[in-house]
């Protein structure tokens, strides 16, 4: 946390960290930055961690450091929160500080992974391990109109990750999802392109976007870094996603990063705020909604 | 399937081959192979071919290639068989002519994956796409089996995958399989190790062999297959499968299979027959059943 918080401090000369946690652990950052930099630091107390054998709901209680971080958001004292607490805590906190953006029921946790054709955007990747074709939906558009604010990418293609691209494969919610977003609007100028699988993610040939459900896409997150780290290519997926669906910029960091992954996690909640990603992604699911 | 034909003959002097397919398809493997080697291959004319748009039931169309090849090993007049075809007309055709495994509901496909601490069995990667406890339980048991009678791991590792290693993470089936597993015999001398992340298959460090749903298993092999492409690793995971539980000697390989590809899956059929891996595997389980 020290030397991710000193990391991020020293990458951006604009970034103001407000620190939520122990306040000895925050003196210590403190201390380790130069004098003339010590104003960009400020501390809000809280002891409780979520522990990552504790329920999601944990995130809910107001006495947590991820909670906590949520109503400093909501309150106006920061713009935007990272945490490498557990994923569910988080996004219970951030529901509670934020809300949901209209027409989403649950958040997804976006990752953004190296391909051969361009970034691939992977999502759900661990916010929910509900499978339902009405979530499947959401969170198709949810990451495109991610693909369209934040990546730059004009018309995004986006694919239903499946086990085969014939339509009909896979499982009801796949079958129900596929046949629902082939008939939908989608945000800004994105269209479907159908039933993608596996390799998907590390060619990006056909899709920009691919939606699955949190426990497979978690599954294959994990397997994907496994591999990068096993075969030392230069090209890792960030451990870094940002949460999609609630109403402000929330980024959550794998639970065992290291300093530069929560620099790096730091840095993307910076960028998505100066983008005003959360509102332009509202505009752009609204749009798709009328 | 002609390139993969002739490698196959031409790397195994003791091998036999019966192509099932349309006879011209098996006369140009023929004529390829010089005159003293064409005993050794053998022709069986059936000339439908499953697609993969078709529906799994059709592998039990007796005029279709994969009931034919499966016919033909429940006859006598083979070992054991190896198919490209679409992995759930495999299933139908293999459990039609061969049965299942005593104690054995749904048959399941097994990729070896190269890992940090030694190779890494990971299934179902496809044969099914159903998630419930009884059949990871069964799969878990038909894993530790291959890696034990195949393999050659004296004390396999069972790990079940899901989306964190605290106990209670993961989805009901997850759950559930979770302590049904936890509390049951393994075959051999394999141990149950508990709920394993996504990395575990590029690392083999809690586990040898690696249980998921068919669904998450094929999805997690093409997106590790995609990465180990994308980085010119010169560890590749091998491009055919094991057919586990059913009562005879099935290899699938991929539907987009090279010539390699192939030769490798009909190298790994006449392995698992030369090892009579399936009684091994029947004894194995049979001894965990009682």
């Amino acid at each position: 946390m020290v030397d991710g918080a000193l990391r991020a401090c020293r990458v951006d000369p604009d970034l103001h960290l407000l620190l939520v946690g122990p306040s000895e652990v925050a003196d210590e950052i403190i201390h380790a930055l130069p004098p003339y930099d010590r104003a960009r630091v400020a501390v809000r107390g809280a002891r409780r961690a979520v522990a990552m054998a504790d329920a999601p709901a944990s995130g809910g209680r107001a006495d947590t450091t991820v909670r906590s971080a949520a109503a400093a958001v909501a309150e106006g004292h920061a713009d935007a929160m990272t945490s490498a607490g557990p994923s569910g805590a988080v996004v219970t906190a951030a529901v509670l500080g934020f809300g949901r953006m209209p027409g989403i029921r649950r958040p997804a946790l976006a990752a953004t992974l190296p391909a051969a054709h361009g970034p691939v955007l992977l999502l759900d990747v661990g916010a929910s391990i509900e499978a339902s074709p009405t979530t499947l939906v959401q969170h198709g558009l949810l990451g495109v109109a991610y693909a369209t604010a934040v990546l730059g990418v004009p018309a995004p293609r986006l694919g239903l990750l499946s086990i085969g691209t014939e339509p009909g494969k896979g499982d009801h919610p796949r079958r129900a999802a596929d046949l629902a977003l082939a008939e939908r609007a989608l945000p800004g100028a994105a269209r479907y392109a159908g039933l993608v699988e596996g390799y998907e993610i590390a060619t990006g040939e056909l899709a920009d976007v691919v939606v699955t459900d949190g426990f497979t896409g978690n599954v294959l997150l994990k397997g994907v870094e496994g591999v990068y780290g096993s075969t030392a290519s230069d090209e890792t997926p960030p451990r870094a996603a940002a949460l999609l669906g609630v109403g402000g910029t929330v980024v959550v960091c794998h639970g065992a990063a290291s300093g530069a992954d929560l620099a790096s996690g730091i840095a993307l909640a910076a960028d998505l705020h100066r983008r005003a990603a959360t509102a332009a992604m509202c505009a752009l699911i609204g749009d798709a909604h009328e």
